[in-house]
């Protein structure tokens, strides 16, 4: 079995595996995102301790962003201007490939979580598979024709421009560069602005839900129209509450009107919009996708 | 040199091309839309006349949609539900190959348009390719990681929902499936049914215009944060009004407001948001392409 070595790099915490496949996981910690230097050298100390036992052939990180993908870049591999203190412009990429003497392949956390899911989880075979995340920001990414999306960067689907009935919601939206744009209206502090209290405290009846359903529905129905996918998967925290996904599925089928012909939409919706099939491992099993990538590309 | 035929079937009008690429076109022909008999008539004849000269090796076909790519479907390579008269439930695909005694290949009109664009015209070298066409309606294709996109159908770009500020706008849309969607607010008809006279008889200062290129650019920014392309094409008639190019560019580099790092935006928007660089032809030698990558592919 050949292994891989798999990193989840989040604002709050990482996760490093090594593993095959999924039920293959032979080795696994998670500690808590602190300065680089830190961190990174935790990541560098985890996978050197089990170098002996547990060789990998190359390794995967799905890390938060915005990253530098562009091979011909000058600050390829770089996380960039992140807001997130100490961590602009650290070149985790080839500061853990130099370290491990490996192969390693970056990506972002949620084109990672894409790949996870088309691998192994709910979007197998689905191609294209879309992955959004939504929680304390929105963040997507997607699998077509077999490969993640990148382009310029790479996607920043929290950031589309959506309907916003300002009668009905005259929240202004809270992102420092858009305003009202899909993460401003339905991200988790949009919930705690607008209501006044945090998402996870609101009862299931409150009107609170139907607008963020409103809100995921058409940033959805727009992904849809986009890519025409076969799968969309909906993580993250917000989604935790299990009946948005009923209202997100009515509402979409609702805005599509019947326009897009396809029986996964008119009759199985709800095999159409669903949450990973991998749980919370999504992020951490896609570095280990993204590593046989690697690996099968050479 | 490989010949391909290559087939741009619109809704108007049909041509045909025997060529290897664009600087190598060896018979052309075009005529109007008809019934399916008579026009794939002449399409048959126009190959089969040229077939001892000009033997092809492949055809292609970029078609009016809806088609049904899915080569798993029973009606793979169909058109579908076209409310264009006589035309819904035909099979193309295979009656154009079986007559020709050639292997085929179908895709959408704006798919076909991004590949030709993406192989030899403005996207060279761009993956993500996008192509928006803007005319009588709203469509959209494009190349990721190479290939077009496919999924479920094809993408539907023209149907993605926009901010549409009933104050400054109070024009609901007409599409008859979602009223005030991008197809609904800016194609051909919108400005002719909002302003009480055809588009190209609005003088260039009108308030149209600014409008127009509001809602084309709210489409573009989506579509920059969906796909992070790396070239986004706009053809079709709207588009002829060329200084509209300049207000969609200003106003997407106003309405990513800084967020996307790239200097393809920061600096040369210019050459990323552009009119097709095969003019009218991108159609047709997409169509060319699409034989070449079937071919490629075998």
């Amino acid at each position: 079995m050949t292994l891989f070595g798999g990193v989840e790099a989040g604002g709050t915490k990482f996760v490093c595996i090594i593993a095959s496949k999924p039920d293959d996981i032979r080795a696994e910690t998670r500690f808590p995102t602190t300065t680089p230097a830190e961190t990174l050298g935790r990541v560098i100390d985890f996978f050197q301790r089990n170098s002996r036992r547990y060789p990998i052939s190359a390794l995967g990180i799905s890390c938060f962003g915005p990253v530098d993908l562009d091979t011909s870049s000058p600050t390829y591999g770089y996380i960039t201007t992140t807001p997130k203190p100490g961590w602009a412009q650290t070149d985790i990429l080839h500061r853990l490939s130099d370290a491990l003497k490996t192969p390693a392949i970056l990506d972002t956390d949620v084109n990672g979580a894409a790949l996870g899911e088309y691998r192994w989880g709910a979007g197998q075979g689905a191609d294209p598979c879309l992955y959004l995340t939504i929680g304390t920001g929105i963040g997507g990414g997607g699998i077509v024709n077999g490969k993640p999306i990148h382009g310029l960067v790479h996607p920043e689907m929290g950031h589309m421009r959506l309907p916003h009935d300002w009668q009905a919601d005259p929240f202004p939206g809270w992102c420092p560069y858009h305003g009202d744009c899909f993460e401003g209206l339905a991200a988790g502090p949009a919930l705690e602005k607008r209501w006044g209290r945090r998402g996870e405290t609101l009862p299931k009846d409150h009107p609170a839900w139907e607008l963020e359903a409103r809100y995921i529905a058409l940033a959805v129905s727009n992904l849809v129209v986009a890519f025409s996918p076969r799968k969309i998967i909906l993580g993250g925290g917000v989604m935790a509450n299990q009946q948005l996904f009923t209202r997100v599925r009515e509402e979409v089928v609702r805005l599509l009107n019947g326009y897009v012909q396809s029986p996964a939409i008119l009759e199985h919706v709800d095999e159409y919009i669903v949450p990973p099939g991998l749980g919370a491992r999504s992020g951490v099993l896609g570095a280990i996708a993204l590593a046989e990538q690697l690996v099968l590309r050479e």
